[in-house]
């Protein structure tokens, strides 16, 4: 990236969509050497091929997500035996057509690869989608989901932190396992040993990954699921403690308070407009 | 809406989420009557119920969405006999938390209840993941899923044209039409006839839903399909025409040429860097 690139924050991306589509590349095709001025983001939806970008070269699977800069010089062969199937999108980053660096986020290197998650591939589904229908709104409906994909992969850029994606999935392994145990009383401590680590380095991925600590980041999901409970069903402030993991009501109470301001009670009480 | 709305133009929509989660009413539960100084969206992901909405009470059943702007009365209640499961989310329109009026559409009226897309789903249960799971730009991800969301809800409502999901659910139908046979050569009469419309009818459907006729779309789209075959397989010009419905390939070179501004040779020969 030069320095004439435009300085935004991660928040300000505003992808404008100049072309998408699913592309069946016919068993031994290849696109021949292209260089295009935009960026440009490639997914493997099916099949196996081969890319080589700015003469190095990648073997192309099914989950596979290539992204690069305007100016990446890039050819996309198909295997010989096998279709391969692509979907792709070429954007600038805002309206002001320039590649841009962030305030607030190292940055996407010159060329990402990646094994990307599920939520990627239904998003490329939809931007094709919206480019291909044409229906009104699509440059804004495309943009936002465009954006969406783009902030997905700098979190698993962020997240993997130079180790590549066995560190993002442990990460999410471990953000998962808290989500679907915090009705448990649960300590670092535990966390910890159930994968094999030391409590110090789960705590450096949360807080990697969430920007809170591991006991924070604990905390704060069980309050949110304890708002949920005070505001959609009729159980106890006593069994609500309880259902997210505190077996002590005045410490749950206490804690509760001190995040959100106000005491369950009122949380309850707050949420009717005839008090 | 008051006249101390800030107005901006559909494209600037820049949702700020406050609240989101996935609730389980348990049978015969009610939430009181409440008002909320932010837009709200709910969307009955499973089971039966009611709502009352400023005094007016509807029957809740899966797949119904309802959306009202800051301060609207609302109640909820479950069937006596099973659970109610509601996707939800709490919103601002943008960062200065004010009511906002469209420039550029005539906008959602003070409540809107529909039957929303599967995509409209999936937005909202990736809404409530980004919102509980609190991972690194967790804000700008929800706020862009949120407006893709929006944008949905809007080219519904522009296409339903005051008749109902009918009306869009018809235009949706003939478009998919369009996009499954411009490989055959189409005309007007044999779309209208297809849906038993008269063709001027559809036509005022396509320009309502796309801004283009319907002649116009069914082009546009066919250009788009031959500008991929050009560039991931090695198709002649003549196949290329023949597959996206021009049995002529002068006419399809003269309006290829007139749409992209370059002919479909010269789009091969520019995407290869080596020329």
């Amino acid at each position: 990236m030069s320095c004439n690139d435009v300085l935004v924050s991660v928040a300000d991306i505003a992808p404008v969509i100049l072309r998408s589509a699913r592309n069946v590349l016919t068993p031994g095709f290849t696109t021949g050497e292209r260089v295009i001025p935009h960026y440009q983001i490639q997914y493997i939806q099916d099949g196996f091929g081969t890319i080589s970008i700015d003469d190095k070269e990648y073997k192309m699977r099914k989950g596979m997500l290539c992204f690069w800069g305007p100016g990446t010089k890039h050819q996309i062969s198909s295997d010989p035996n096998q279709p391969l199937i692509i979907l792709g999108i070429q954007f600038h980053m805002s309206h002001t057509l320039q590649p841009v660096r962030f305030t607030d986020f190292s940055g996407f290197p010159p060329v990402t690869i990646v094994h990307a998650q599920a939520r990627i591939e239904a998003l490329l589904r939809d931007i094709v989608k919206e480019y291909m229908g044409q229906r009104i709104y699509w440059e804004e409906s495309a943009g936002a989901l465009c954006k969406t994909l783009l902030l997905l992969l700098a979190r698993q850029s962020i997240m993997s932190d130079g180790e590549g994606d066995v560190s993002w999935q442990m990460t999410e392994m471990i953000l998962k396992f808290i989500e679907e145990n915090y009705r448990e009383p649960l300590t670092n401590e535990a966390i910890a040993k159930q994968f094999h680590f030391h409590p110090a380095h789960v705590n450096k991925l949360v807080i990697t990954s969430t920007g809170v600590s591991l006991h924070q980041y604990l905390m704060n999901f069980r309050i949110s699921q304890a708002v949920e409970l005070l505001l959609s069903t009729s159980m106890s402030i006593q069994e609500i403690a309880d259902a997210v993991g505190y077996k002590n009501i005045h410490y749950f109470s206490r804690i509760y308070k001190k995040k959100m301001g106000i005491s369950p009670t009122m949380t309850r009480r707050q949420a009717l407009s005839v008090k």
